[in-house]
């Protein structure tokens, strides 16, 4: 008996020092697993555990209120945690802020965080001498080649401060020709006002913006010089388009922000001399401002990469970091997670623009065919970025006020050089934004109905 | 016996299994505290922890070989761990690299990681609207009220993509006065050469390099506008400096890149209209894209807004969060520990240097006399950031090429608009770069004595 007791009490023993051992190399070997990137990873997350109620978020660098930092709320909510929803707010469909992909990466916070370390790439220049991640450059192309909405081969790849400083690069390098008279730069209306204003405000003497493209169809055939901004899909309207002049002196920058399985069936690869991309429209990171542009010719690669050089010295190697992390998680298997919830939210929410306008005759919003996407393998339907929304009566003329006599903040369609019977809305903003805006405009609609009867 | 054995057996189980539940605890709340952020700090830790032989380091987005990150090693050092010394190379002074700080930053690991959310910052905008983080723009008046180098009171702030978008930011708003002719933008000799190349560059109708300042002394109480570039203290050499042009139509940009305590004495708060800073040149992240403006005009400041919001849409968030770390590590002790680092190491290196060349008649370096410093509160001796050579010699008339015959890559005295007779070297590079440039230039002056002998 006191044999038995005596075994049962080695074996719990022995059982209970293996245990003890066990866990004691757990304890040293998770000690051992992080040392000084640590007290960052447990500040980032006491951050990200702060509750603002779904309708904001905190960040590090945000104000801090008694030691925590404070809920940066979505529009029209406030309180300590956004709880508060201020109904006699405006529903702001102004600005392109593509944060509808937010809860994407909420849901990927393990695969899309980065430890930046503080001796990180403090240098002017990567081990080969240029100022960008081959690894970076690599992921793009990928990106690409998985999307199939651009050719990358044969190309070279630069990178830009937001697509913003590529655009104006792009100008510039495309207007030194020795020509004795600037450039003239062109857009088709409705055009995105960055090319526009852009053009005008840097002044230079080898450049001139002159309006709509389709004006100048006539003398492209001449020696005059034309850089046409051809954006596609375009924005505001969603439509997929074409240069319209066409010519030896004319030149095309294609503005591809938004050729992505999100917002547009993809029919074939683009293919121009300069296109430009950025990731604010396929991660949703507008601010980390970060785009690329795929150039053909080399003389016109050297002539921007000098002046994205003498501009900024090249793009911050922080932000090059980071965007090839987001970039790998985008392309886990071939994108689908991504561009599935892209295009669905962007598509249900079309869906439901649609529907509440179906039965109006004072508003219309254009008209995007389905067609075939050779990403997703088959017919898709519309999922533009933006609305862009007609008034139709004759006493609606000025459309952007008619909206905000309804409590709704759209952008006027004379910023894009439209009649101000337009305006565009902004469907890329969060969930919040969207749900409040089409409240709005479900019943500025109901309105009409109600007239009518 | 039997009960004291009992006994025995029954503490050292109690005791085991209290050492279990405490060590259970500890694993538990181990992975309690670390949920999405772990695997990137995980992985930045085994990055980090790749020995490349203390002649290099590996990156998160370096290349890989065999799954493992490939070291990137200082200039002439090779092999998989950089521990091989290609004795053949050639000592590089040219760029103004600031590798010197990276061992600060490689000792302060813990407090200068940063975690970056995937959802961190996606908007265009802060919550106030801006493009800029009022805790950053916090900590940056801060760190110039700690260092006594700047007076903030009443001016705007600005942040750039680095200084280099500043100084044609500030150029550009300075310009925009309706005068009929386009502003000179000039410079003392010997000045950077990026206020040439890129004033010139960016081809605007409204300014133009019109060369060295002195050249215009006795015109600028004329109704010419002037733009002149103070830069202070001097890159190349080091030396504070005043502005050569006065009156009611000059107007002055101070590049206050250099003017921190690792370089120069800080006899008085800098004090101009137009200030311009870098971080490259404080906490030596030049990869990081990030300099700031104190502007005291509002309509400059409104103006250089507008450029950089039409250029860039503001500075990468990203870049932002690290850049806030960094001064607050920078700001521990009131800055004490990053600016002892910063001036022992330049200070060391200049006493080496002018050891090297103190019996030398065929170079001789810049003089710079001992000064008070309002922020040690003692006189400090030189500490610059570059050395500006001079070689004595009428046959050695191209400076440049006497180096390179000894194997060291300086920067031309030329593309400063100097005599040939002068070169840069840059003293600010990592400590290999320095001792092996000290090693060839012991070398090039000792054959000096040989001949003499």
């Amino acid at each position: 008996m006191g044999k038995i007791h005596g075994f049962k009490y080695v074996l719990c023993l022995s059982s209970s020092i293996l245990l003890n051992l066990y866990l004691l190399d757990s304890v040293l070997r998770r000690d051992g697993e992080l040392t000084w990137s640590k007290s960052a990873a447990v500040e980032a997350e006491a951050v990200a555990s702060i509750s603002c109620s779904g309708h904001g978020r905190a960040f590090l660098d945000g104000l801090f209120s008694q030691g925590k930092p404070v809920c940066e709320c979505n529009s029209c909510y406030g309180g300590p945690d956004c709880s508060e929803f201020s109904s006699g707010c405006l529903a702001d469909a102004d600005s392109g802020n593509p944060l509808f992909l937010e809860p994407f990466w909420i849901a990927h916070a393990a695969d899309s965080a980065v430890v930046v370390a503080g001796w990180h790439r403090m240098s002017y220049i990567f081990d080969d001498g240029s100022s960008i991640s081959k690894e970076l450059e690599r992921h793009i192309r990928q990106l690409h080649a998985v999307t199939r909405n651009a050719v990358t081969e044969g190309r070279f790849i630069l990178f830009g401060t937001g697509s913003t400083q590529l655009l104006i690069a792009a100008v510039h390098a495309l207007s030194q020709d020795d020509s004795p008279s600037p450039a003239r730069v062109v857009a088709s209306i409705p055009f995105y006002p960055v090319y526009e204003m852009q053009t005008n405000f840097f002044r230079s003497m080898d450049f001139k913006f002159q309006g709509d493209a389709s004006d100048w169809k006539n003398t492209s055939g001449s020696s005059l010089n034309f850089i046409e901004f051809v954006t596609s899909p375009n924005n505001p309207d969603g439509q997929l388009k074409e240069p319209v002049l066409q010519g030896p002196f004319v030149k095309t920058i294609h503005d591809h922000a938004y050729y992505w399985p999100h917002f547009t069936a993809i029919p074939a690869p683009a293919n121009g001399d300069v296109m430009i991309f950025t990731m604010s429209k396929i991660t949703g990171h507008a601010g980390s401002r970060f785009g690329w542009a795929l150039i053909k010719d080399e003389g016109v690669y050297t002539r921007m990469s000098r002046y994205l050089s003498l501009n900024t010295m090249g793009v911050s190697r922080d932000t090059q970091l980071r965007a090839l992390k987001l970039f790998k998680v985008a392309l886990e298997g071939e994108g689908k997670e991504i561009f599935e919830f892209g295009y669905k939210t962007m598509r249900n929410r079309w869906e439901k623009l649609s529907k509440t306008f179906s039965g109006s005759t004072r508003f219309s919003i254009q008209k995007i065919a389905p067609r075939y996407c050779t990403y997703f393998e088959k017919i898709v339907g519309p999922s533009p970025a933006y609305a862009w929304l007609k008034c139709e009566r004759e006493e609606d003329k000025d459309c952007y006020a008619v909206l905000k006599a309804a409590g709704i903040i759209s952008r006027d369609g004379v910023l894009f050089k439209a009649e101000d019977h337009y305006v565009r809305l902004s469907l890329i903003k969060s969930q919040d934004d969207f749900d409040f805006l089409l409240n709005r405009l479900n019943a500025l609609v109901s309105e009409e109905g109600a007239k009518i009867i």
